[in-house]
């Protein structure tokens, strides 16, 4: 897309951040004693009943917890910050004449996709969505009053990017890909710069909300990997830094593919799941790959189960009464519910504990997704009538960009 | 319950702030543009079809909306302000060790409950709560988690009167009714002091926010109305300014007593509604009746249904990202569909436009309530899993107290 590329530095990220302020929200940073209580109590043994973690001792870490609402950023996710940086750098190079002229375009169906539909109304230029025309009509007319043209094509992933190569060929349109660009991971790891602040904000008035009595800030962010842009410019926002970065993906037909990848030294680059947190059914690009399989950048990263992440979910709306979608509860259901990354927090943080920022990404789902995610249904209806299923039971969709 | 019966004033909610604010949260004010462009909207005829406007051309008032998240204050609902204000007024009346021999009693199962358990807890004062034997077992459990003694007793406000009377003759433990007393009242308007500052120093960071190019502040305040303490703090908070006061209502079975007792200039004390809105199942009490039904205080009560109260409450999750209770949304849902209130709004506000507070009362909700609220079940079916219809369709519920 863009001409040149910029280092993934932290101060390039700060750097972002100052270019996309006035577009974006100063997204909350909000605390929970219940969760946080939760987080620092054993589970029992019986929850560990045929896990992985079967016949262990539960871990029993000390945890203070902080969430980056990013639900309730613009369009409802945090995909904002990448698609303004982007397209802003685009102008800033291309001259705001041409880039008006050519106009922009994603195969995204997304958050992205109603991202970049913003951006590109708000910097008055032609915004080109190509979606799979199974997408549900609510999304399809949710792109259309942003003033974007939507372009239909069938689901598969090569389906979608050959109508991006028409609309390019047909309109000289600049794709703005969803996650595999660094100025969409540093646009995304601007969150970073607010939150490091926020939580010492939220500290300096009171010390209690934290596990140092120093008032030192976070040891630790983890946040949702999906194509990776998030998770890669969170790490690098904190690169200079000494708090650890940690990713979460939910395991379900190996959606896990970014920790498949780094445990196995290669990157994976298909990935068919079908996870209800789907806005992480992406596999890594070749970009947020260098640093997600970065070891000193990327601490670890860490799978949960559906249930994990329903569960996560439940709390989240009934005890913090914030309504986000399953693909931004990954995080907490790892703290909550994986036995390795709470044992690790036990050791590595010991009697004093860790202060850990959780990102929730966004709130984009509905009364009706939850209705049916959570109602006593067969799995294979609820995804007949999520429209990724079809009569004969076989997949319709794969490789879904968040 | 308490010996003195304080004055119901302004500057006596001021001092009923000053009290309780260790104990409670400042929840925050928020805003949204779409939810304010959608008031500032006409609805189409088709809309108004079938209902008391039918054929009346729709009002196009303007408004900005902000909106007090009580649903963010400790247990989920802003029953702790009337809660701490109380018991902290019997301490200061009777000595902490008085009302430790002696404990507290109330009849509320709902939000109230909860509230007065937690102040009791922190303040460590016994409690008893009386409860429906029918009550969901999540309910009770929270209630003993606050070390609250729970007892059971029918469904009906004699049965469970019946009980209380008991508690008191055993224990000694002073009465709290959760909503018909001074100190109730004075607490629950708390919330007036805090959101009208709020209110002002948001405008003072971006005017944009709201209608006035000067600046000013509130026109006008819409809170629920059930047993009336929360409008009626309000009410009296705001006696002295030029705020204007309303107050909204479920029109189902007659939930609307409060709107239909002042029309008739006779407060009515019975109401049998199963409305959604399952705080606002109550008639206003004595004290409650006097502010409510007092003009200069409250300039007007307004009804909206089951479905305009389902439309809310599906735009507060789905576009605000914020979980709240059915009772919380009655009024958005009259600025957004009672056209009695928007022609009003329009008439008196004119070009200028208003700037109007919404209370958030709460979200004490849970997703599986959600799920049946929203999942297409006939009612009956739906308020039997509720446990509110008995098996012969007979309703096994009144009156029960939010």
């Amino acid at each position: 897309m863009s001409t040149q590329s910029r280092p993934l530095t932290p101060s390039n990220v700060r750097e972002a951040h100052a270019i996309i302020q006035p577009y974006i929200h100063l997204t909350p940073v909000l605390t929970n004693t219940t969760l946080s209580n939760l987080a620092s109590t054993a589970q029992s043994p019986d929850t560990l009943k045929n896990t992985q973690w079967d016949g262990q001792k539960p871990a029993q870490p000390k945890i203070k917890l902080f969430f980056k609402a990013e639900n309730f950023q613009r369009i409802g996710a945090f995909k904002v910050r990448g698609a303004f940086h982007a397209v802003l750098r685009l102008i800033a190079e291309l001259g705001i004449e041409t880039v008006r002229k050519r106009g922009v375009v994603t195969h995204s169906s997304g958050n992205h996709a109603q991202a970049l539909a913003l951006a590109a109304r708000t910097l008055e230029i032609p915004a080109h969505i190509v979606m799979p025309s199974i997408s549900t009509p609510s999304k399809i007319a949710g792109t259309q009053a942003q003033n974007a043209t939507v372009h239909f094509s069938g689901s598969t992933s090569q389906e979608r990017e050959a109508v991006v190569k028409e609309v390019i060929e047909k309109t000289g349109a600049i794709l703005v890909p969803p996650y595999d660009h660094p100025d969409i991971m540093l646009g995304q790891g601007t969150m970073a710069v607010e939150y490091v602040q926020q939580v010492e904000d939220l500290l300096k008035a009171d010390k209690k909300l934290g596990v140092h009595e120093d008032g030192k800030g976070l040891d630790a962010v983890i946040a949702p990997c999906g194509g990776g842009g998030m998770l890669s410019g969170n790490a690098i926002a904190l690169s200079e830094s000494t708090i650890r970065v940690f990713g979460a993906e939910p395991s379900f037909e190996g959606g896990d593919d970014a920790r498949r990848g780094v445990e196995a030294g290669e990157r994976i680059t298909s990935v068919k799941t079908l996870t209800i947190a789907d806005g992480l059914r992406t596999p890594l690009g070749e970009w947020t790959w260098k640093i997600v399989s970065d070891k000193t950048k990327v601490a670890g990263l860490y799978a949960v189960t559906e249930q994990n992440i329903k569960d996560a979910m439940k709390l989240v709306l009934e005890r913090m009464k914030c309504f986000v979608e399953p693909s931004a509860v990954v995080g907490l259901a790892t703290i909550l519910y994986n036995e390795d990354f709470r044992h690790l927090v036990q050791k590595e943080a010991g009697d004093e504990g860790w202060n850990i920022l959780v990102v929730f990404s966004g709130g984009n789902t509905t009364i009706d997704a939850i209705t049916k995610l959570f109602a006593p249904v067969s799995p294979t209806d609820a995804k007949r009538a999520e429209g990724l299923v079809g009569k004969d039971g076989q997949r319709v969709a794969e490789n879904i960009a968040g």
